[in-house]
């Protein structure tokens, strides 16, 4: 549906306004209007307030007047351009399970994350330590829905059962998947096995790095 | 704008859809019918399809002609009732700075967070190793809009200038703000300062915590 266009830019606004019921549909009708492609969208709202943040691809010249008609809109206060979150946090890794051993991951990833982000990438490194077969199922599940994650770090000494197919079903969506060596069956659903966690998350940042040499579909179903 | 309303549900709604311009105001639209009060939104793009995630407020058996709304709109291809990202991964601490501190911090942060985690409340835990005065800065702006952050850590050996002027103005905004005991300015425009990083981590879940016994507004200006 997007029409061939001549040159296409890449723009982050945001807009404070009025908090409500019907703010968002006068926003994106503006943005409708000069046919924005809105590729990323967060809001926070505090008190009566609504801050609405919008990455867009937008026609070459276009910016002007999508900024002019967002300020014109009811209810709001402010519209401008800013640096894009996307450039600012790059690619997220997400690292789940037991405390432990998401510490461990965490380090080695953060560690091999700053070697990339010192040469100018933007990789991030997120957890949530979470324990229950359920619980982490629902987790894994959500991971599709957080925007800019590249991979996700399964960590803990037992998962299985319901964790395992949510597993299953995040790789079948295109998200990569590296689980510690443990008991159950999540190993044997994961996209790659690493026994020590520090490695764990060295190799999950390097996998997802535009500038390492290591290709972790070239490693599919290994173990080290 | 929120009309009184007798009972008011919270509702989490994932729709996929065909990409393009105009996708957002059609659904937007459909929300804003039924005065649904959009309280958290997401999307993410594969291909040709975008998949967006709604966190609303709507009045009380409004979610099924919502979603049937949604589900009628062109171009949408399922629109469903979901659990909520937030209910999932709960409230944010991010830890930025220096890989070798981040980590140490993350270390603590993660541990703390896995023994609330397991009495039921959700916690988890953020970073991006980063340096530079410029870099750090526009990150620590930028985590306004980043969704669910209760509290930022800065974490390495010297910070200060324009980092310093930026956590004043996400302060002012009202996120708290730990800063490691180091060199530069920021510690002098942080809430709270700790020397030991795997301690900052641990106080600084204790901060967000529901069932801690740790006022962060009691400790304002300390250092530890």
């Amino acid at each position: 549906m997007v029409a061939k266009r001549v040159t296409v830019e890449h723009h982050a606004l945001t807009i404070t306004a009025v908090d409500g019921p019907g703010m968002m549909y006068r926003l994106t009708k503006v943005l409708a209007y000069h046919e924005a492609d809105i590729i990323h969208v967060d809001l926070s709202i505090e008190a009566s307030m609504v801050r609405v943040y919008f990455e867009v691809q937008l026609a070459k010249d276009r910016v002007v007047p999508v900024l002019t008609g967002l300020a014109g809109t009811p209810g709001v206060r402010d519209a401008r351009e800013i640096p894009s979150v996307g450039r600012i946090y790059g690619k997220r890794i997400i690292v789940m399970g037991g405390g432990a051993q998401v510490g461990q991951v965490a380090m080695g990833a953060i560690s091999e994350a700053d070697r990339h982000n010192i040469r100018g990438e933007r990789i991030s490194v997120d957890t949530i330590p979470l324990v229950g077969e359920k619980a982490l199922a629902t987790a894994v599940r959500a991971v599709m829905r957080l925007p800019r994650v590249q991979l996700l770090v399964l960590a803990g000494a037992l998962m299985g059962g319901e964790i395992a197919v949510a597993v299953e079903e995040v790789r079948a969506n295109g998200l990569r998947v590296i689980s510690l060596n443990m008991a159950g069956s999540v190993p044997d659903a994961a996209d790659l096995v690493v026994s020590d966690p520090v490695q764990a998350g060295v190799l999950a940042v390097m996998a997802v790095s535009d500038t390492a040499q290591f290709d972790l579909l070239r490693q599919t179903r290994k173990r080290y």
